[in-house]
């Protein structure tokens, strides 16, 4: 027999996933100045030192790195971990950390053992496109929630609460993926007391927070619920190394945190006990605070560039100006389109997401995300410029 | 509002995962004697030797396994599993690969994209209770294919595939998860020939496959597969460590490949680098069939230590006597009752894990999963007595 398409679950067919692969692959040609991706820049990220706490790792602990773990995670890393976020303003204690592989994982756990065929999941508009395909994967009916420049616009979230009663709803609060953009203080107390009010779990995605490098910190949605809605979703990513794969969600109730343990379970039974090892010894040594500030200086410095290369875009261009991340969403005059001007941009050798990727149903084709965390300042400098030129010729 | 069981989707509800999770916790009392686990001896890891190969995957790539990946796999990786795997008789090349943490992940993909809510799966009666959880996960209707001494009967398959048309079958062809069987030649053969005959995907999972202490290696069904119907998951946990939770998929039909890679994508994104490139660097520098000689050498005596503790068992009692793997599977006199006796079991500080787990609709409470690999000599004859006597007192 020939294997179809048709064999594939239902939810599955329309997923092909191809658009932004194909920007990826693009990456490798040479000479290509990216704004494309989400990585942080390679400067940051320390091999020596990740080198050293394996093996003073795999000296302490031996072959209970290399056996089997509990899925709730390994104790030393659960305890470090807490009390990292406890200074994020997070509200827990390590019984309510579960090891996750990356901040990606914590939403599928929570899809999986919410979300039946249909429900529907609020997020905001635009959003993470990996979070887009994952509420696809489960079947779920995407319901954006409208935003304005302090984030998701509450009284709409209640309106749609009322309208679809969600069991789940996305948000990423600080430095938004893809826009850059900060919920409010307001609004998050706000969002807090609806997830409680109207029994809404809410993933606050925060994997930005500590990439901060202008205004002052905000306390965590999590920090304003006492009833154990939000699960906060962090993740090591950007802060020590995306390839390490590993993350942590606080989930205080415990009903639910249990569930998530058992959905783990059968996939990967737990996050691999090294790489949990090695971030609590990151943790452990007080390796973190230098770490970032160091990692913020550059960053800012490279944002700050970026946002001076928009003098090279059209009159009417609006973009944001975020305090932090690793992302600045561009809209250009409503007749332009980023999506027509994106092969010209890739014969210029720059890359970039167009926007229209961050909605579920499309659209938007006047907007696009751009990185700055991949490029030193003159690479991001000289790709501003084509960049600008290009949309301004071809937009 | 308060959180009740009713939010969770309705697959999850009825999944507690409790029983087994129970055994573990008693694990821990000391003096416990544990025929329960499925781990490899503490014995046959080598802390040091990770340790080394990390140091040098760190030295020679540097920031590129800090990174970002794709989640298709780190070449190298790629590339020596695949060699690895053409040396146990698997069909494949390295863009056939896809690293997956420990063999459950590949299942759980394929689940991901092939089930509908309610399609049958088939699975052998009894299989790996991991399996069982995943199926109920992904609202998969699961149907038993009767197995005896060489495995799956393929007769009954065949009859269940017309009758229910199933899009996937479960299969553990070598030293079964529980049984400890081996599924024999011709019906590979035969089940590879189903596959395709009747359009079914075969998850062929294979993660005791080296571990063989007597008799002859046969060839994967996937082998015989020309049309790439069969999946063959390999793990690292068994080999080298559970804890860096390693696997490998090969997927041949690159549509299937392709829908698994967008699966994965959306929940890890990708499996560690660092994992990858240690368990590549262990293949690479040949440090496997001296490893596998090393373990098998001392498995064999704890497995005979095992089928010797028999004599103390109740007459009647029937039990596996396998090639390999980690488990001898044993039924107890009909009327007996490996259940009600688990407790007294415990208290005489004998830990196992009754049939009834094994099975989708559980009955077959004369069935108990007895592990040989975690206790040495000496233990095994003691718990082996203590069992034996318990169950006969009180069985």
């Amino acid at each position: 027999m020939q294997f179809t398409e048709e064999m594939f679950a239902k939810h599955m067919r329309p997923i092909t996933g191809s658009a932004i692969r194909d920007i990826f692959k693009l990456l490798a040609r040479p000479g290509m100045i990216s704004f494309a991706g989400g990585n942080p820049s390679n400067t940051s990220l320390e091999p020596e030192v990740i080198s050293r706490l394996a093996v003073e790792a795999l000296d302490k602990y031996g072959t209970t790195l290399l056996q089997y773990g509990a899925t709730e995670g390994f104790g030393p890393f659960r305890e470090s971990v807490a009390e990292f976020l406890r200074g994020d303003g997070v509200n827990c204690d390590s019984t309510q950390i579960l090891p996750v592989q990356g901040g990606s994982q914590a939403f599928d756990l929570l899809l999986k053992v919410l979300v039946d065929p249909g429900d529907v999941v609020l997020c905001e508009s635009p959003t993470f496109l990996g979070a887009i395909q994952a509420m696809r994967e489960y079947n779920a009916t995407i319901v954006d929630m409208p935003t304005d420049d302090e984030g998701v616009i509450v009284e709409a979230a209640e309106a749609l609460i009322k309208k679809h009663h969600p069991k789940l709803m996305y948000v990423i609060p600080t430095f938004q993926n893809p826009t850059g953009i900060t919920l409010s203080l307001e609004r998050r107390k706000a969002l807090a007391a609806l997830a409680s009010k109207y029994g809404v779990v809410i993933a606050e995605d925060d994997p930005y927070r500590d990439l901060r490098y202008a205004g002052e910190a905000l306390p965590p949605i999590q920090s304003f619920d006492a009833e154990g809605w939000v699960v906060y979703m962090s993740s090591f990513s950007k802060y020590i190394s995306p390839g390490l794969r590993l993350g942590a969600a606080v989930v205080k109730n415990p009903l639910l945190l249990r569930k998530m343990v058992i959905g783990k379970q059968s996939v990967d039974v737990h996050s691999p006990l090294l790489n949990q090892a090695i971030v609590d010894a990151y943790l452990r040594q007080g390796l973190m605070p230098g770490h970032l500030e160091r990692i913020c200086r550059e960053y800012r410095k490279q944002l700050n560039a970026m946002l001076a290369g928009f003098d090279h875009f059209p009159v009417g261009t609006r973009h944001t100006v975020p305090q932090g991340g690793l992302f600045v969403w561009a809209e250009l005059p409503g007749e332009m389109s980023a999506v027509k001007v994106f092969d010209d941009a890739i014969g210029e050798s720059v890359a970039f997401v167009p926007g229209i990727h961050f909605y579920a149903d499309g659209g938007h084709e006047n907007t696009l995300r751009l990185n700055f965390s991949m490029c030193d300042i003159p690479t991001i400098e000289e790709g501003m410029k084509w960049l600008g030129k290009v949309i301004s010729e071809k937009g």
